[in-house]
């Protein structure tokens, strides 16, 4: 193949990220393999429980439930349609913060739920009184955000799940990016300090897997029965996943990235991360930019539409979040070095603004 | 990771396969890239608008739309949502021949479709009047199967077009494994043959591309409209796809393989493998099996279940249809050899049965 794909040097604003090496390898071995069918490939089904397993080590969920979904929006599609089986209503609605995930959206499509959308506080986290005020009797599920995409914001997950409970309906966290940061934090976020029942938690993000790694955590294995359908021409009698073949590369190295950095290479991940966050912040704000403060390892900065334009042209790998800030998400591979070119080139970028 | 993944020698029932070296090296070198993400990922993205254009040139539409799925599961999902969103009724419902796969199950589980099964034929075809019975104005999809996976039955597709066309519904056609094989028959399946509007066509089955990297291709993009959801904080405006992260190992090795083997190499595959069904067919026909004689490179023999389990003990990775018939398929890795081998174990295996 002539074709080469990009290098990372320049994305910033990605939650894709370099896989580990031993993840790049264990994808590599296991690239001919499919979890979907364990009577044919046995191996690499034994590796997902593994990569289950450690995933509640990283969630704080004792015998976890769950499995390796195609990536966080089949882990978050798959929460909503549990939430809906298990909701006595013909008309089941779901109540997210608007800082949900767009797979929100698609869920709501593909699943015929009603999407509530409730307003966030001025720091861009869940209003729990505007969760409680969506919810009622036909609320299928509640979602806490444990790491917005767009600003790394980290909802009050416990005070969610009691909005949750007052309703009767299935408390989801969605912790695709925020999971493999959150637990270096003091943040109130898992399965041990709120009654969440499910969770999605991607090791292809911050976990440094090879896409495609999502996760699905269940608190209670009967969670995934509602998912369960037939497999007649299969020796497994049911799939509980919303793909059919899945990818073995994907299992295998969330195991071995998980082995390899669970918990301290994890953790010293976050702290570079986020030293690199607050030391870009303070750099931005000194440069007169309004900054949202990071909470987690992502800073997003009012940077006017023309100079996004020519910091693109300059093959910076940048995006917007929905208001228009440019997005830094800090991920493994995103260096001190980087951030410094970035900043040199967006200091050049900016004087012709200011000599307007 | 002290872990190997299983060799594919004694893989006799799966419709995975060895990738071809171009594409095992594509999937390698495009691990870390994401075609959900274009402006930051190019390079992948264009890859993508070059695999839909030639599985285009594979199932005979000029100027296709289509996208690159996690697999066959998901691009018959997209296509049943397709469906339901154009339908003009409150209650839709899919027709589908017996021979459908359970991901229609799925698709009907998850977008709350009513699934109608009609009986097949005695040759375990789509029976065009049962289909045509079971489907009215509510009907918001028809189902024909080219290449079906318990036993690789094509159906009748330009008569099953028409019953979609006499209830004004959108007719889809599952190639998810016949679609690389189809081209070297004489057979009605494509998109030039009947008015097709969407199809699940996998490249990672026959077509030989790395998992994952399932095919769904459209007739007119406005189908594609459907699916659409907005895509807040990323450079491209909105998706059409399932997932969201998505591989581009997938994709790259697609077009790797694509490039590589379509059409020569896949007719060479074909030819092979038609070629070593129809004598293994013989084979066990001789030795007083039932035998479900091979339309595509797919062997189905009445095996009693004491010498299946012989032959799983053997290290043989063989499944079963729903009606208990050992599937052989004929896939890129499974050689002459390998069959000799199996049915040597068989008569080694039977001994006991016949002197019971």
């Amino acid at each position: 193949m002539r074709e080469r794909p990009q290098e990372f040097d320049r994305v910033l604003s990605s939650m894709c990220t370099e896989p580990h090496p031993a993840a790049r390898e264990a994808a590599e071995e296991f690239l001919a393999t499919n979890p979907g069918d364990p009577a044919t490939y046995p191996t690499v089904a034994d590796l997902e429980d593994e990569a289950v397993e450690l995933l509640g080590d990283v969630a704080g969920l004792d015998d976890p439930a769950g499995y390796v979904a195609s990536g966080g929006t089949e882990a978050n599609v798959q929460a909503v349609r549990i939430a809906r089986e298990r909701a006595d209503t013909a008309a089941p609605n779901v109540v997210v913060p608007e800082s949900a995930h767009f797979s929100f959206q698609k869920a709501a499509d593909l699943l015929g739920v009603e999407l509530r959308i409730a307003p966030l506080t001025e720091d861009r986290r869940a209003d729990v009184e505007a969760m409680r005020a969506s919810a009622d009797q036909d609320t299928a599920m509640v979602l806490g955000v444990a790491g917005s995409t767009e600003f790394g914001r980290v909802d009050p997950i416990p005070e969610l799940a009691g909005v949750a409970d007052s309703v009767g309906a299935t408390f989801h966290v969605d912790a695709a990016w925020g999971g493999f940061l959150l637990p270096f934090t003091d943040r109130s976020w898992n399965f041990e300090h709120a009654p969440v029942d499910t969770m999605t938690i991607d090791p292809h993000k911050v976990g440094q897997a090879a896409i495609p790694a999502g996760g699905l955590l269940a608190r209670d294995p009967a969670l995934l029965d509602e998912l369960a359908v037939d497999t007649p021409y299969l020796e497994s009698k049911s799939q509980a996943t919303l793909t059919g073949t899945r990818s073995g590369a994907g299992v295998a190295s969330a195991v071995a990235a998980l082995r390899a950095l669970w918990p301290d290479g994890y953790r010293t991940n976050y702290e570079r991360a986020m030293a690199d966050a607050e030391w870009l912040a303070g750099e931005l704000r000194e440069r007169g930019f309004d900054i949202v403060e990071p909470s987690l390892p992502l800073v997003a900065a009012d940077v006017d539409g023309r100079v996004f334009e020519a910091l693109r042209e300059d093959g910076w790998r940048v995006s917007r979040t929905g208001d228009g800030q440019l997005r830094v998400v800090h991920m493994p591979h995103v260096t001190r070095a980087t951030l410094e070119s970035f900043l040199a080139d967006l200091d050049r970028r900016r004087v012709p603004a200011t000599a307007d």
